[in-house]
């Protein structure tokens, strides 16, 4: 197609979503807000060829419908607080917002089940979740602006994992538009349904590349009423995981949290939020803030700090801080929370990558060494959601002048593959690890992703150029 | 292709297997045993055109890479306790058991995970987490007898869904050979990795028509150390949806078993197993066999019994027996448990249905009354896993007499229908009910599934004929 006939078949196809959905559903020009044009990561801004803004599933059905016919670029949008520009549409795609299919439908509370429209808030879902007694178990920061269809789209992570899973774990049912508008219903209320393929495990964790996820059926927690926080302070690596273990044996998934920080995150996470003063009179080698938690709201704390005092006593741990007030857990959780201070401190790039929980603290020694031999002076954060196999490493590009982020990722990703690891825990791929794909995925696992990708998108319409 | 031209192919099939995995590998007529040649359901047993028993993933590509240039149907095959005919054989197709492409091959402890191949039993991958000192939070009756492979390609359910989910949820890593012979090893450890379409779930439940299962990452489980078990009487079946939902909220998924029986099924297993004598002094509308655990191998069962007392006293239940002893327990679930007798006593008509939790008795009282209303006189069973919306039915065939089985799945799946319920919740679709799964899935479902299946299989070669 020449550029004048493209640009005459988008207008064509935007005079015929205008006449499906109605004109106030179709924006263009500069009617597209900033939000719509990147997520939070700012990768390549750029104001879609059309905005819409569908009310029903049906509206979804018919526009994507119509874009498939015309081999149109779809992008679906959520709340576009996404770390892997999966939401970030180009100039010539046409950009889908889920904001107007919002609400909560139904709690079923025999069912402890949560009925969703995928442009609800993750917050609003929450809410709904507690007014009724129980309790959703995906919490992360973004909470406020993120949409249930984007965390189940990329398989949201966040605070939870240790305890309750993924959002993949949340879900019972999916309701999921295809590239061809067939609307695919799976609102499925049941914890076992063993009836043909379970199609909506396709859906999640895809970014929008198979589908557009409209509903959802979540499933909802009994609450937990009391949470108790601890900063422990460890001897080595092989410490946090005897510890974790440990802890595991004796409460379950009681563990709401277990978070370690290695000495130069902590170091600056005191810096910045707590003035220097450590919680610890001296320095150690390794952190971890762990939670907690019980069904019992007057559960006081005391079977955690028997579990704390035991493994102080028989020197498991090094020392140990227990939050007494709630005041106390928060200025605990501030140190590990002084990341959202990342941007405006930093030229923070990012990893959120993935290994097998043992090999963490030889990864975290290898990369940090390797890194120092590449770029001496660099100043390198190492922290994460141990219990989960999740580890975050954030290298601050003021220290490594004239590098590029790419150089970077590529030096760090390379030592990855060794160790089986995953170039993506929990953000996803979208634009930004497309290219490292690779480093975590063989070309047998591609090749398969691609045959599906064909199989339920011929056209190739869904969100082109993310993931795969 | 002509007959004599089909029997030619499978020969010549069998020569190039013969070849490629040894003759040892390649069972052909008495040489293959009654094992093979139907599942528990002892539906259209056959004897397969060959038996391959590869040694190892690259024997099972090797293998398949032949078929499926030949177009040559494979079945594969695990212990073949199915209860859907999914694993039988036709005379001309191939089948391949994986018996000899067992064992464990790692325990990691600091992930917490088992590496097991596909032919291992259940039995033993559980054995081999316990010397571990953890758990493998899957179990079912055919443990001793059926494989890792058929369990995750099942998707079994069984004993401990309500703690811990079904096999999909203890799936990290999955190896899997697709029809061309290519191995798709995924075999992650990680809790978290978002890197592209998550291709192992497609595999679990599809019940080997995908590709054949051939090593598995499991996820393994604290040991829990202590379990207590009562038998509760109630007053109606919202009482027992509270009851559900109050201990939920006490103590999370330390219930680790709510199984419901109605009366027709208690009284008979009371008859059976304790020679009539209920362990209440009158009848009840409801019954539950509930068992709370505990990661300390210390608790005694105070806090159950408190729980259960306070339910008592507020009139949430009307009578309780908590056992006392390890041999009461056994007493306590053998009632439950009578279903062992079944195929000994009964014509047993079995269903295993699933419906939203809320729905359950109401779906009881309808179907009771419908079948009564069709059927005077004749003797039905109702129980179930009703924390996982599991409800099983058995109608004793002996009790309609002239009535087929087909009549009674197509009268009883009817009325499943308007519930949103699932025609299975566990055993699988198999052949049995290949013909009912459109009471469960929609035409554009179904029309999803055909297209995976024809991306990852594109000459039909994997157990054709089933599912879909």
């Amino acid at each position: 197609m020449t550029d004048s006939s493209a640009a005459a078949s988008l207008l064509s196809t935007i005079a015929a979503l205008r006449e499906a959905l109605g004109s106030d559903a179709v924006r263009t020009g500069d009617a597209i807000g900033e939000r719509s044009m990147t997520d939070w990561t700012h990768h390549a801004p750029a104001r879609p060829a059309a905005l819409l803004l569908p009310r029903t599933t049906e509206d979804v059905s018919r526009a994507l419908a119509i874009c498939n016919e015309a081999h149109q670029p779809v992008v679906p949008q959520g709340g576009m607080t996404g770390l892997a520009a999966g939401a970030v549409a180009r100039a010539t795609d046409i950009a889908m917002a889920l904001d107007r299919l919002a609400g909560v439908e139904e709690i079923d509370r025999a069912a402890a089940t949560l009925t969703v429209r995928a442009g609800t808030t993750l917050q609003a879902a929450q809410e709904a979740a507690e007014a009724a007694g129980f309790e959703l178990a995906l919490d992360l920061g973004a909470r406020g602006s993120c949409q249930i269809g984007g965390n189940l789209a990329t398989n949201a992570g966040g605070n939870r994992v240790i305890q309750s899973g993924t959002a993949r774990e949340q879900v019972l049912g999916l309701e999921v538009v295809l590239a061809s508008g067939a609307v695919l219903s799976s609102m499925n209320k049941m914890v076992k349904n063993n009836t043909g393929y379970d199609l909506k495990q396709l859906f999640i964790g895809s970014e929008g590349t198979l589908g557009i996820i409209t509903r959802a059926v979540l499933r909802l927690q009994p609450r937990r009423a009391a949470r108790h926080t601890a900063l422990v302070a460890l001897e080595s690596y092989d410490a946090v995981v005897s510890l974790l273990r440990r802890l595991s044996a004796r409460v379950g998934n009681d563990i709401g949290a277990f978070e370690i920080m290695w000495p130069d995150f902590f170091d600056f996470g005191v810096a910045l939020t707590a003035g220097g003063r450590s919680p610890f009179a001296t320095a150690h080698p390794l952190y971890a803030l762990v939670e907690h938690t019980s069904f019992d709201a007057a559960d006081d704390g005391e079977r955690f700090a028997t579990l704390l005092g035991e493994a102080l006593e028989d020197g498991a741990v090094r020392d140990a801080v227990i939050a007494q007030t709630v005041a106390d857990a928060r200025a605990l959780w501030a140190i590990r929370e002084c990341t959202a201070e990342f941007p405006a401190r930093l030229d923070p790039i990012n990893f959120d990558v993935s290994l097998p929980i043992g090999d963490i603290g030889h990864f975290v020694d290898h990369c940090r060494a390797e890194l120092d031999r590449r770029w001496p002076g660099n100043r390198s954060y190492f922290f994460g959601h141990i219990g989960d196999s999740n580890l975050h490493v954030t290298v601050d590009g003021h220290s490594v002048p004239g590098v590029s982020h790419h150089d970077v990722y590529a030096f760090v990703y390379a030592m990855l593959a060794p160790y089986g690891g995953s170039v993506s825990a929990e953000h996803g791929i979208g634009l930004l690890k497309r290219e490292f794909l690779a480093v975590s995925r063989s070309s047998e696992e591609l090749a398969a992703m691609v045959a599906i990708k064909r199989a339920l998108d011929p056209n190739g319409i869904l969100n082109p150029g993310k993931v795969i």
